[in-house]
């Protein structure tokens, strides 16, 4: 019996993301899906947190771990440019639960909601019967996209610029913590983004599983292939550029824009948000190609398409 | 270090269910929450389905458990008199799953949020470390309101017919399989209901907990008590009154209808859905009244206000 893996998934979620509903403007496939809502539209997506893969309950305050959920979850808003609506929250606690962890979770959950601009709308609760079942906590987002319309993946284009925001990598200690569990999910740096750029800021996708992956993932919605120039990628103090290509967890923005845009080189909201270019789309020359090429200052490449983190999902 | 129960949790999340968002038309505490999205609004919520409080995963289909997953949720659209939109799912399947069950949780997810006209339109796959971690499926799902608005639970007035669809009770059986597993949510009958009764539809339920504890829940939303003639509640076949009351899983309307109203005995709609009244909402007179009281045919009562099946949630 052969047993179940993350491509198996993916490939039997790929196959089916087909609808003739009209309402779906987008299904499956990009950092969320956009519906019709009568004359408007929404963007709605979710995602989850789950102990022992994305979180270490044992270690971490709750609080943090309500608050990583609905940041996690929002970042997807923020990769399309949309302006975050509300969220709902599915969650299943081990019998073992403390009064006090649970109370840490909801205001976690609660708190960063109401922050964020996405209001904790609804939810559901369940005990698992067993003290070793995980803690898991599922946070669905709601959003409405700006004008002229949400920044999907597929839009690059040979040629334009690939720019990330804020820095990459170390975003994990070895005790599980971390940036991980204290970014902000980059809302307003998006809209800043869209509002700037227009229809120049082609595509946009944020880093949750390393940036060699999650710029694969960019450039093969768009049908072009990738070229980062290692010098220029961005890292955390202290943290290697092996390190950015594939830890993870950043929440960071990566998007392609045109070179015909004048780049700033801080996005002006909040205290501030630093813009690096790293590197280029380019037409692919077929099969011979890496998706994702790294290239060394010695001008050695390497292929990092598959750099990044497996969540096991 | 007090452990969680349920009741905590209910507190928890009703002490935070305000927001002084002006897009959020509704909050936690009926089947969904209602959104303003621009100049229309949406229903949404949230639903989960677990190995071994739910469903017994290595008992039954995974395609069952998909189907399931997806009807509770739109079940809820159903008690708010709602059109289906779309549906989220999030998954965290055991490392053990085979290839073909989760194939065939997906097909069930997909097909039937498709048949009820609520297409998967997003999702998230995750795989537990531990082969002894239950299978969890988590639904979100979306709707739009129909005219005059969404039906409420806290609609309810003294003097209104109790009325449920179908038939209650032993829906689940003894080596886990039953009528819980192959329901249709009443989407179909309740867009009727309200076309037919408009405002005179007064609040409306889903019955997933039991009929005691639902109308429980309907009369305290509606600041009335109710008492439900034990002659009139429409039992499954071999289902007897207390497992009408208190078994859960049956997924038919409970609503509170104005007694102004000339009830019909079958909405016609798919193969015909019977309609029974099984009691009336009434003035509470203060604390020595059960909520709910069950009245026997020699007139002895019962309070079956906390008749129904604890989820754990």
């Amino acid at each position: 019996m052969p047993l179940v893996n993350e491509s198996d998934v993916l490939k039997m979620i790929s196959e089916r993301a087909r609808t003739e509903d009209t309402r779906v403007l987008l299904g499956p496939g990009d950092d969320l899906a956009h519906v019709a809502v009568g004359g408007e539209s929404l963007l709605a997506g979710v995602d989850q947190v789950i102990d022992g893969l994305h979180v270490r309950a044992a270690r971490v305050s709750w609080d943090r771990i309500g608050i990583k959920a609905v940041h996690r979850a929002v970042s997807d808003i923020a990769a399309m440019a949309g302006k975050p609506l509300a969220t709902l929250a599915s969650v299943v606690l081990p019998p073992t639960s403390s009064k006090s962890d649970v109370d840490a979770l909801c205001s976690g959950l609660n708190n960063s909601a109401t922050r964020v601009g996405a209001p904790l709308v609804g939810g559901d609760i369940a005990i698992h019967r067993d003290a070793s079942h995980p803690l898991t906590v599922s946070v669905t987002v709601l959003g409405t996209p700006v004008e002229p319309g949400p920044v999907l993946r597929s839009g690059g284009q040979a040629g334009d610029l690939l720019v990330v925001t804020g820095v990459l990598g170390g975003s994990l200690d070895s005790d599980g913590d971390g940036p991980h569990l204290d970014f902000s999910p980059r809302v307003q740096e998006a809209l800043w983004l869209r509002a700037q750029y227009g229809e120049q800021l082609h595509a946009m996708i944020d880093i949750s599983d390393g940036l060699g992956r999650d710029t694969g993932r960019l450039a093969q919605s768009s049908g072009v292939v990738a070229a980062i120039e290692s010098a220029m990628i961005p890292c955390r103090g202290g943290a290697s550029v092996e390190q950015a290509m594939s830890d993870g967890e950043d929440y960071e923005l990566l998007m392609a824009i045109s070179p015909a845009c004048e780049l700033i080189e801080c996005i002006p909201v909040g205290g501030g948000c630093p813009l690096h270019v790293i590197g280029r789309l380019e037409q692919g020359d077929g099969e011979s190609q890496p998706l994702v090429r790294l290239i060394e200052p010695n001008g050695t490449t390497t292929d990092v398409t598959d750099s990044g983190w497996d969540h096991g999902s």
